[in-house]
């Protein structure tokens, strides 16, 4: 995606399988990141392979993750490994009149490359301040920031935005013309990511709540 | 976890960060992989490392999938690769005073080990049951099952449940004693997963709608 351009960005990120599903659009892929609070990253070590689920977030072409220094993934990663990182939105139960015709309304990226590791407390800080605004705008101004030993003891990666394959599904049901006249019902059944009212925690109840709890359910 | 005792299966499932989050009851697994649609799978394949979104379901002590035998990740699957699958449901953004404090509510699965081809038409039409059902109940004596030519095109892979890491985190925020005081509001941010109401398809206008679609918004 590093062009900008319609056209996939590697070998790896050609999608072979219902290819007119395939987006290369960048804003398309920054509104995956943005939307979603958790990305799965496969990465091998020694003889095994895993998949390790882990928050991120994003600042401008970049996808970061954070975790603590002695951390088997974090490790892994900073070692420079190859990882893909996976995130993937469900929207729907698509149902047609034949089981295999069934299928799912969705929005996925896949990312490729190696994460880079982020040094230097002040970068390090701002990276941190973005992940603060993404869990709740404004909140970066209000929290105790992290201090030397909490940003020693914590390695932060980022991996840019450039090799990555995204597919959209957003489709209703299709039937083969020998079932279309079969007696079953057909449609999608939604679904969403939702929120919920806030829960102030056991020493808030006097605190003031702020706007960002208390229109957290409206959005 | 195939012992069914609370002690982990294997070196790769031994959850050393924050091992207090750890559960090695079935049941717990069992729930994740059921209660969620799409699982994220870890494999290499050449000098490339995967991490690829697809539908699961699971019967028994085994998860599911299912794709086109032309599919990468199947052909690479289906030849006994080491494969890990990863399931991820977020429940909540946790709020601490402090930055380095804040967290996450999730339940999160990641099984380890090698898929098997099941093989066989009727074995195959009995697992594809289980699928529809997961989709919706009693769906399965409604629509058209898979034909022979769609049976043989389509690779169905299973994997035991029994060497699986879980996770579940459900805390409210927890603050160090030098930051309890601070005037940060502390708490949770709730997010769930829920179901909208059905869509009909277009040339269902006139269908009766089954119980399970009229329903599907309710639960």
């Amino acid at each position: 995606m590093s062009d900008r351009t319609n056209t996939p960005s590697s070998t790896r990120t050609i999608i072979r399988r219902l290819p007119e599903l395939a987006s290369h659009d960048p804003a398309a892929l920054h509104a995956i990141v943005d939307e979603s609070y958790v990305c799965h990253i496969a990465f091998s070590s020694g003889d095994d392979t895993h998949c390790i689920p882990t928050a991120h977030w994003r600042s401008g072409n970049y996808i970061y993750i954070h975790g603590s220094n002695g951390s088997r993934m974090i490790k892994a990663l900073s070692g420079g490994t190859n990882a893909s990182v996976a995130i993937t939105l469900i929207d729907g139960l698509v149902l047609a009149k034949a089981a295999f015709n069934h299928t799912m309304n969705y929005r996925s990226a896949v990312i490729y490359g190696q994460f880079e590791t982020v040094e230097g407390n002040e970068e390090k800080l701002l990276a941190f301040d973005v992940l603060m605004d993404k869990i709740a705008k404004g909140r970066k101004d209000e929290v105790r920031r992290g201090n030397p030993k909490e940003l020693a003891a914590t390695t932060l990666l980022r991996l840019p935005l450039d090799e990555a394959a995204v597919k959209i599904s957003n489709t209703s049901p299709t039937d083969k013309d020998d079932d279309v006249d079969l007696p079953v019902w057909t449609g999608i059944l939604p679904l969403a990511t939702t929120r919920k009212p806030p829960i102030c925690s056991g020493s808030g109840q006097d605190q003031t709540i702020p706007d960002y709890a208390r229109r957290w359910a409206d959005c």
